[in-house]
């Protein structure tokens, strides 16, 4: 394992809001108040920035600039693709710090349901040839493409319903101690499957919350960290990319099992493994991407929790309740609140400076995920 | 001057068309093809591509993966802001290669105007309480933007419309050898001065032309690059961001002369000047661009390769006509084709390899800029 060479001494966040709540602030309101107070939990002031990374939508820098009197910046980059990068821009900043292209960058994400919801159909905003075909018939959103994964979960391996049910109670029992969740309220079985069907196998606590929120990161030398106000959060490995295969399902090209029931994420997981010398079991706490439950079952597979195929007998055995394996201890996606990944990023430093509501005892390693948008897909180690 | 660890093994193109004229071709479909001549110039094959760099438009990775069956990738990332990144893919690509990201990155670039055209008012397409106040008050497009600026270093430094005129004029000289240039006729003054005013004091000539094309550069380690079918050209310096002064005009902002009759590029040149060690004089062509004419003036002030205030005095003088200091000798946007700054790398390239058209005799280093976009902007120096 090399010495990490970047590591993030600052995390911060306006508050979570239901959709549309967060009104009349704008997303770059809320981008400027998550960035200051990201710097002002380092210690740092927004002159020292000089580095930007965005994924997802691409916020302008120059906006971001021009509000906070940033004077320059020397790095502004971007995952590229759609959602998968919220650990990914933990590797393109750690890159520009260890270039020496950047001191001080700050890793953005936010989300703003105004108008369009993310559960809504896509299917009338198509405009390549490809979207057409495959909004409109019927994988009109991100809920109806993995509803086929997740089939074909259960096609091959048996998987129930009864595990998804599991992921969303788990997510229920952390989110319950925690006062910014959108769904607090414990969940049972039964109220599980009296809820309508969305996507099928999918209903609708199968699907995220959908909220605003904006959150940020302060990413820096580790050795400059170590002189911060925090107690530092090394980066410890992060990649993004992953292979051709995974989600060609969906334009119909049929795939092998091992491919149409993952995740996506096993090129990804194997470089993260292989580049840290990390293994699972050394992991105290697991942020998976959790916009839709059975993508919890398919990354513990994915990411070397359980074997293939083993996901729904796994979590169906209480594994990931409270008190077993440490995952999504913030309430995820599932219940607390959808940033397209960035409060696992959140999550993950404050279990490692020991700070967490539902803190893991002496949590030392933590892997967060991005999610399975087409590649580029990302995830990173952290570690104290 | 470290020695560079990145170099350019590989230039492809498609033809390039005046604007609608690829159709009925995707522009997925150019990329593709831009990307098959990029490596097969290099002497690589696609399955060695690991990792791509955009900018502007920022094209979807999975679909260039998919479309040309790359197996996998572990770099995919976007220079953040607009059309400022020509230049700046370089520098990530560097970065990727340097850190063991990827070994063969592509950049790529691309402009197809189908429906909308570059010189078209962007008002109706305001998203954003600053777009609309902006586009709806006569700063409809990038056109309608510089002429503030221009305007400005006419009022500030006496710079004259004749000016402008030249470096149309001295990019028409150039491009009249260019079997694919879109304007190769040479312009007369009195053509010039007939021409229609679009944007006081940028008439039709001082406007790119509106073209369609793809191109991509594979970037690999300069050691590797040695071993490859090409002559390699090093990156020998390559940087994006800048300040956040410049551009505040158009929000109404008062800015010192300094600020409002530049390019914006000074914080980046001074970067690369000051990284490289280089200075004006070493270089041997000087590819800037050039959406509109006053640009180029500009940057020869920002690059240094005359005084402040003087640019005007200094085109005026005919030091940019062949045979003079070999700025855009491919004959630019202004009159070659206009890919986003594309063009101008790809003729870096050939002018480094010895294989230009309008040859610079015994070229070793080439400055590549890029837009002046809200930051970040870019610029790049390359050698042999």
């Amino acid at each position: 394992m090399t010495r990490p060479s970047a590591a993030i001494a600052g995390v911060g966040s306006t508050p979570y809001y239901f959709r549309g709540e967060s009104a009349p602030q704008t997303i770059y309101e809320m981008i400027g108040k998550a960035v200051i107070a990201a710097i002002s939990d380092a210690g740092l002031e927004i002159a020292d920035i000089d580095g930007m990374a965005f994924y997802a939508t691409g916020f302008e820098a120059s906006q971001i600039v021009e509000q906070l009197g940033i004077p320059e910046l020397s790095f502004a980059a971007v995952v590229a693709g759609q959602g998968g990068g919220s650990a990914g821009i933990l590797d393109l900043a750690a890159m520009a710090v260890e270039t020496g292209r950047a001191k001080t960058v700050v890793c953005i994400g936010a989300c703003q349901q105004l108008g369009r919801r993310y559960g809504q159909s896509l299917a009338s905003l198509a405009t390549t040839p490809e979207g057409v075909l495959s909004l409109t018939s019927g994988l009109s959103g991100p809920g109806q493409s993995l509803a086929l994964v997740a089939q074909r979960h259960m096609h091959t391996y048996g998987t129930r319903r009864e595990a998804f049910a599991e992921v969303v109670m788990a997510s229920r029992a952390y989110a319950a101690t925690r006062p910014e969740a959108i769904r607090k309220r414990p969940l049972t079985l039964e109220e599980y499957f009296a809820a309508p069907m969305l996507a099928d196998p999918l209903c609708r606590y199968d699907f995220c919350v959908e909220t605003d929120a904006a959150l940020a990161f302060v990413v820096t030398s580790a050795e400059r960290a170590r002189d911060l106000r925090q107690k530092p959060v090394n980066i410890v490995g992060a990649v993004h990319g992953g292979k051709r295969d995974w989600g060609r399902a969906f334009f119909w090209l049929n795939q092998p099992d091992e491919v149409f029931t993952s995740s996506g994420a096993g090129a990804v997981a194997e470089k993260l493994y292989g580049q840290t010398g990390i293994t699972p079991s050394d992991i105290d706490v697991a942020l998976l991407y959790d916009h839709f439950s059975p993508l919890v079952i398919l990354q513990l597979e994915d990411y070397g929790f359980c074997k293939r195929g083993e996901g729904g007998a796994f979590v169906e055995s209480g594994a990931i309740r409270p008190g077993g394996l440490a995952v999504n201890p913030h309430g995820g996606q599932l219940s607390e609140c959808y940033v397209i990944g960035m409060t696992h990023v959140r999550e993950a430093v404050e279990q490692l400076r020991g700070t967490a509501i539902n803190q893991v005892p002496d949590a030392r390693l933590a892997l967060v995920t991005g999610g399975p948008a087409p590649i580029p897909m990302s995830a990173a180690i952290l570690g104290v």
